[in-house]
């Protein structure tokens, strides 16, 4: 990586956990500065302002739950589970995502990041169901709205010991079977 | 309602649009006090301080939600389809159960406050398993946490009108149909 590359990165990464705490609102751009050994001004150069660092930490997220839990369409519940996993090791994403939703929900950027990550999806979950593995009594778009609703269950149950993850895991991969079989 | 209670009331109303919008750090207790037309020492006289105006303001959402949508565990798609209305009819609920979690994930009272309104709930849809009108694959704890998760799905889904709104409560209470019959 160019020099350049890995002070963005560096970035990145600080801005991350920032924001995961913090929200946007609550992010302390000088903090991130810090956190990542650069100067305040280099976050302006290369994001422009606060939303735009954040618009770029939510973009990088995406990218790396997309291709780090890629979707198996004929195995929906396989998949939900994955992502189970993949939230309860990476608690960050779920707060980000929360963020997003409360204070940049209107954001055309992001609805854009996030409506290309879908399209892909949803097209291999139509081809599924035109293959008669997966159930089309729900159309493909909202099927995978709702199983990813609830491979983030985990958010709604407070006091999460192992014991009780992994029968929630259980419970909503079981959920996601009864959904999606034909 | 005796004068001090009126007060109460329209101190936890303004607080309630204050918190739904800026979240607990974002909040101002000054534009609570304006809104309400009260002075800010009454804020501390009735609630402490700023965690505590949240948790009565938080209290008070979830008596309602509990009192407004009553669980019906022998028809839990239609209760899931009644609290979506709710939430699309109420979106401030939907946005303090996020700050909650995100802000005050482990508070103990809240947590308090929410196994008390679910403990009802989920020995309802025990019973409902046990007369074999629900299925019992899923431990009634869990099948309830997933049916309200599946309920707050507008939250994942950008951008939507009223076309697609109908298309994802009907999608979402065909899933809690899917999952809950024996």
């Amino acid at each position: 990586m160019r020099n350049s590359e890995v002070t963005k990165q560096r970035l990145l990464d600080a801005a991350t956990a920032e924001f995961a705490a913090y929200g946007i609102a609550g992010a302390r751009v000088d903090r991130i500065a810090v956190t990542a050994d650069c100067n305040k001004q280099s976050i302006y150069g290369y994001f422009g302002n606060k939303d735009g660092l954040f618009d770029a930490v939510f973009d990088a997220m995406v990218v790396q739950t997309v291709s780090s839990v890629p979707i198996d369409a004929h195995d929906l519940a396989g998949y939900a589970g994955k992502l189970f996993d993949w939230y309860r090791k990476h608690p960050e994403v779920l707060r980000l995502a929360n963020w997003q939703q409360l204070e940049r929900g209107d954001a055309n950027e992001l609805i854009k990041i996030m409506a290309d990550a879908t399209q892909e999806k949803v097209a291999k979950v139509r081809q599924a169901q035109q293959a008669g593995v997966v159930s089309d009594t729900i159309p493909a778009e909202y099927l995978l709205v709702l199983v990813i609703r609830l491979s983030t269950a985990q958010l709604d149950h407070c006091n999460l010991d192992q014991k009780k993850s992994k029968a929630l895991r259980a419970a909503m991969i079981e959920a996601v079977r009864r959904i999606v079989t034909p």
